[in-house]
């Protein structure tokens, strides 16, 4: 069998046909296997019990007398099926309590995502923690080139790296958008970039029906099932976003309709940044967050009872003398807490981000990102959306910043990681062999356990100051900066079977060549 | 009366004379009063009651069984005569746990530490919080002169820096060591400073036992009170830390004997680090300081039943392949949050550090120290030490990363601030005036809060790319470095009664007189 590759990403196509690769690992960072954390903690409740209650109760409150807009019409079709009072001539569609609630008895608690490779499924619920690469930057930035318009160039090596560290459980969309391919065959592009550089579970998004059917068709061959397999295994991921205030427009819908009633996974994330498209107060825009949040779940589950969906918060605030949107504030790590307690009520999982505002991979860069981080993970957090780099607000993918997450990824997962308590570890016998004024480098206890004791970071640099300026005086940027390239020119693509790369590049072939999806332009 | 002033700090003199100061606030940059956040959420627990009974039981075992080394003769007697099995001829004492247990229950689980600002006292225990600006480095930097040894100069410019930001709430020590002072007179001189040109408390280091009892006669004075007010309102604190594994040297338990038998606050910090002066496993370094913590508490409490103490964790590990100290890292926030569970256990107040061992205030610095207070905050920590300035493990002072802290400081303390969450903040009625598709920028809701809603930053930069980049692409650091010295140039000293001042100095000129502290050189 002749193997046509043309039109596949440029390195993979030598070695699909039975080279072994070596996903996943690279062998100049030696890192640990695929694994998701879990938190061990309980989460933080920042409001107490009443309060939320007082949230919850408000929130069905907008939706019942304030209503939501539904801005499809097939939607309100299956929203005035369910009892929803849909108001002839107007998108306004108004839903009672009972309707929420009911929907809610229908919501898997937990579920998996399954990815090509099995060993990347990914658990969403319960304790369990997922980090997603960022998603959707219009732009994409490096030390070497600056900062440029996203191309499939970068999207690539985006993607690649996504694929090369087993801190990175999932894609979470285009981490950069290739705008140098045209919109009506960009998502094919891209999902066979996703479903053949990697074998990671990937996102298609909900911008018109026709990317959503394409992705899901793309993640059933990749993985080499039957529609019906397909459907009781969800192996696709799509997020929706509410047009807020209190707005679902049309393509979102069809994505919901398109996505439940294949049972794949709905993440249902308002983005309600308060004093913009939410009320100023960060309480006000957690009323609106949970309202439109449980109108897109409820309708998940009038398209298909038992869909699985995840309850998403991105609650923010604006800088009020600017307007510009702010990230890993404290408003924001409130609003991380609040939401985790809003999807618990619910035994929802829970969607969170990995954020910041900075132009620049420095201070401002990381404290904001960890600020999130500490909101996401203490507010239970199941899905960490953005994870690795994410700047400004979501407008640029960096790669350095990628590279920082990455180490700060791997940092929270191994600060998860329950701490082992017992006779080895309490090392009272060590202590007997030391004794008061003696050091524990050299001793067998020391000697037996040094290699693996701590985490080993890839961008910390440990070096006295003495030593560290003589090297140069490299900065987190600037190792980050060579990190990335070096984990890149190691890449290797993940095994395939050659028949289905044929058959993800042969549908991408046709849907190209009939156009794609529509577009306006 | 005419006042000498010759050796006072340069700047004070001309104010002293009943000038209102205008302590704490910087025309420039606004802050709120100064305030202790408290934690409002129930701190982490990192392991599970019988986990931390394990930890408690195999350090009470390594006092009985291994016990201590106590480097001072008159601090066996005491232990001798509590009970304790004092090896003749020898430092080593055991301490059985019916001594510590019986000495614990005489700790005071709250108490307020006196400043000569009674607005400035600080409240150590229950929730809480803390900030103490970074203490005892060698050396000092900042961008324009780059890295030096510490100074007289650049120690005033710190401490001014100290008394300028409401969220700094005491001084931990020196934050740079002064080298150009002779060690006999240095601590005089940096007192004097501390109590002229701030009025918040402040530090003595146990480093002989003339220097406790200066920075005891010098915090009386600068209260105006008499010795016995002093003893019942501690007004002084004093780090002691062990030199692990398991030995208190002489000078540390002079200064608990002369700081406890005032009833003056002991910080008992042991300084274990995984794999040098400690066990590899962190179970194992925590069972040595808290062997080493209940020692030296145990020890406040024959001398004084009541004295006021703080339990103390200072538990990282170090990069095995060079043995530097490393900081920040999952293993240090684990051991953060074990060593907030002990402090509880033991209804203590509990120390813990903003840390990191960058050399650059990059990345690096800002992910490990926000990594540092993430441990620090949800283990329950009430005494941050070392919270704004510190770099490269302890050997710096960074002017440009003490600003750094200051904000993000700021933004913890906004973090804990509890949620509004009442009819106002849910915002029912802004929801109802919007409705779906509007938005909240110009309705009364948000006009009546919008300029207190949100917490603004002094450092990150929320511009948009294209605006930071025409303004010179402005880095954190950068900006730390023009904020820092415009709110030097603002400084103003607290206001002090003349006499007070005059006492102080005269205090000061005779001890100078006298030779200050015996040295060995």
């Amino acid at each position: 069998m002749t193997l046509d590759t043309s039109s596949l990403p440029a390195d993979s196509a030598g070695r699909r046909a039975g080279r072994a690769g070596r996903a996943g690992r690279s062998p100049a960072l030696p890192q640990k296997p695929f694994r998701q954390p879990r938190l061990p903690y309980r989460p933080v409740d920042a409001i107490s019990a009443d309060e939320l209650e007082a949230i919850h109760d408000a929130s069905l409150t907008v939706l019942e007398e304030i209503g939501m807009d539904f801005l499809h019409e097939e939607a309100r079709a299956i929203l005035k099926r369910a009892g929803a009072d849909v108001v002839p001539g107007s998108p306004r569609v108004r839903l009672d309590r009972g309707l929420i609630g009911e929907a809610l008895k229908t919501c898997p608690p937990e579920f998996t995502l399954h990815a090509r490779n099995p060993e990347h499924n990914v658990r969403f619920g319960g304790n369990w923690v997922a980090f997603a690469q960022m998603a959707s930057a219009p732009n994409c930035s490096d030390l070497d080139a600056g900062r440029r318009p996203g191309n499939q160039a970068d999207f690539r090596k985006a993607v690649k790296l996504a694929q090369s560290f087993n801190i990175i459980h999932l894609t979470g969309g285009y981490p950069l958008e290739p705008v140098d391919l045209h919109a009506s065959i960009r998502h094919l592009e891209c999902l066979r970039d996703f479903a053949i550089l990697t074998d990671k579970v990937f996102h298609c998004y909900s911008l018109g029906r026709e990317r959503n059917l394409d992705g899901i068709e793309i993640a059933r061959i990749a993985r080499g099932i039957t529609s019906e397999q397909l459907e009781r295994e969800p192996s696709i991921l799509s997020i929706i976003n509410s047009s807020s205030p209190l707005r679902l427009d049309t393509p979102m819908l069809q994505g919901i309709i398109e996505m439940s009633s294949r049972n794949q996974v709905i993440v249902m994330t308002p983005f309600t940044l308060a004093g913009a498209m939410a009320p100023v107060t960060v309480a006000g825009a957690l009323v609106q967050q949970n309202a439109e949040a449980l109108a897109g779940i409820a309708f998940t589950q009038l398209v298909r009872p038992g869909a699985p969906v995840v309850y998403g918060g991105f609650t923010s605030n604006v800088d009020m003398r600017s307007g510009a949107p702010a990230f890993g504030t404290p408003e924001y790590m409130k609003a991380c807490l609040v939401g985790g307690q809003l999807a618990r009520r619910y035994n929802l999982p829970y969607r969170t981000s990995n954020t910041c505002a900075a132009n620049a991979v420095d201070a401002q860069a990381a404290y904001e990102s960890i600020f999130s981080l500490w909101g996401a993970i203490m507010g239970g957090g199941n899905f960490i959306k953005h994870a690795a780099g994410w700047m400004e607000g979501g407008l640029t993918f960096s790669f350095e910043k990628f590279m920082v997450d990455v180490d700060t990824l791997q940092m929270v997962a191994e600060f998860l990681t329950p701490l082992a308590v017992d006779e080895d570890s309490l090392a009272l016998e060590a202590m007997r062999d030391v004794g008061p004024g003696g050091h524990y480098f050299g001793t067998p206890h020391t000697q037996a356990r040094y290699r693996d004791a701590f985490y080993a970071p890839l961008i910390s640099d440990w070096r006295n100051f003495e030593t560290w300026q003589e090297a140069g005086a490299p900065t987190a940027v600037e190792k980050a900066n060579r990190l990335w390239q070096e984990v890149l020119s190691r890449y290797e693509p993940p095994p395939i079977d050659p028949a289905i790369a044929e058959e993800i590049d042969a549908y991408v072939q046709r849907r190209i060549a009939e156009g794609g999806a529509p577009t306006d332009f």
